[in-house]
């Protein structure tokens, strides 16, 4: 079976559990839940985590529930950045953001809900007698990297730098927490519920920064060609502008390119890491305002 | 030693475990984390928790990640229900709440911070082999009262509910999932990481469960009185308004009661426990718009 194929099946086991997930209340406050998780979401995270998951010898049953728990925790965070206080975006993947169809108050509730979940859905993660602190160490991983030394503090790092004053290795900083920190918690569930080396580790750990960053860069490439489009407002830092569209390209490229190598550095054999990693090159133009983020 | 004593000596235990998780960053991300939770509460759940915890042989070592995850869970809530897309909250516990301080988008992702890190707490509480199991039922207990079937659906029916159309069930309801919910979790982690039979985790549970709702009327009481001094706005539902002072002061001696008949009836000794129940019944008035909320 191609890569495309295999991937489509779990993107199915996927979006069947998180439907069991979701199916639990009938309130408003799960209808926005429900909204957000299925609005034409990609998957990238759940992907990389069952890929490598695969990878290392981990059955998909046992690795569903982690997951899960990233695309909640991902969708978490998308209504939160949507909401008036931050970003103020009315649409999200073509349609419009939750806020704009529950209201500003449900929609931050529906957050906190689905992190909240993503939590319990860890926690009741099935788990083999001896096999607990492996469990263990996974929900730290992705606690940590969804926290505030990770994503929630590179959110901060995006809200408060002003666009105009930006550095490089700041720009950089606030990409591999917002986004890339999640990415590597998603790529670092195969090898920490099997059985890796430490370069084993290491190097997918390197393929999930590399991935992290580049699906930033192509986010803020596809982002910069939507502002031509609109000429909407854009404050916040974006990599496609700081660098220029042709050097964020160019880096685009560079970080697929590492990714894929740190796989062959350490003989993992994924074609589905590789298929995810190198699909990032095609950046196909979006319609305007639509916002993606996998 | 004295009841009050005791709890003293727990509270400082309590808020130096705090201190340390929260001094990992000095970022303005933790700057807000920090200002919320150490703003005077009087660490309400984290009190439960250790006392129930002593009651039933578990040492304070082992339940203090526990107690300590409850009140961050607690604050990142009242930071979450403070905001203006909510209750547009001015002050919380005599000082500028959270978003007041240092803006709504850092008061939003500080709450999810805090949110985050509960999580990165429980699941990394130390835990003895043969022991996971049972620290694997206290995290999905707190993680179920704190989701959208507990705390966060309880909150949505304080905002959906019109006070005007409140009928005493819904009232009932809405007051034990937003606050019973997570007191009745705190409650439980002596007994489920302890060794607790079903009779005295049943009476437990029924002493979380009356000490909930009367901390709710108790709260309720205390704002009423607010209300009557300064004539602010109340739309919301508020359980004293509804069955009236007088009423809502005789149920809430009736949870108290129920809470301590509870203790007694599966012989559970545990004087701060009754203290802490019992405590709810002195009920100081308040400044103006000064809210509390343990």
């Amino acid at each position: 079976m191609k890569s495309e194929e295999k991937l489509t099946l779990k993107k199915e086991a996927v979006d069947a559990e998180l439907e069991c997930l979701l199916s639990k209340g009938d309130s408003v406050l799960y209808g926005a839940m429900r909204y957000a998780v299925f609005s034409g979401g990609k998957r990238f995270r759940p992907l990389l985590a069952l890929s490598s998951a695969e990878c290392f010898g981990v059955s998909q049953a046992q690795a569903l529930p982690y997951a899960c728990a990233l695309e909640l925790i991902h969708n978490y965070s998308l209504i939160h950045d949507d909401l008036p206080l931050i970003d103020d975006d009315d649409l999200r993947r073509g349609r419009p953001s939750c806020h704009r169809t529950f209201g500003d108050d449900i929609a931050l509730l529906a957050g906190d809900g689905l992190l909240t979940l993503a939590f319990e859905v860890l926690a009741g993660a099935p788990c083999g007698a001896g096999l607990y602190k492996k469990k263990e160490r996974v929900i730290l991983e992705i606690s940590r990297c969804a926290g505030a030394e990770g994503m929630i503090g590179g959110q901060v790092l995006d809200i408060t730098l002003p666009a105009e004053k930006m550095k490089e290795e700041v720009l950089v900083e606030m990409m591999q927490r917002k986004t890339g920190a999640l990415i590597t918690a998603s790529v670092k569930v195969g090898p920490l519920l099997g059985d890796a080396s430490q370069v084993q580790l290491d190097a997918i750990t390197e393929y999930g920064e590399n991935t992290g960053i580049a699906f930033q860069f192509r986010d803020d490439i596809l982002d910069e060609s939507a502002l031509k489009e609109t000429s909407g407002r854009h404050k916040k830092p974006n990599s496609a502008l700081f660098f220029g569209p042709k050097e964020a390209r160019r880096r685009l490229k560079r970080h697929v390119h590492a990714a894929i190598t740190a796989l062959d550095s350490a003989s993992l054999e994924s074609d589905e890491l590789r298929f995810l990693a190198l699909r990032l090159l095609n950046s196909e133009k979006k319609s305007g305002k639509e916002k993606n983020s996998g």
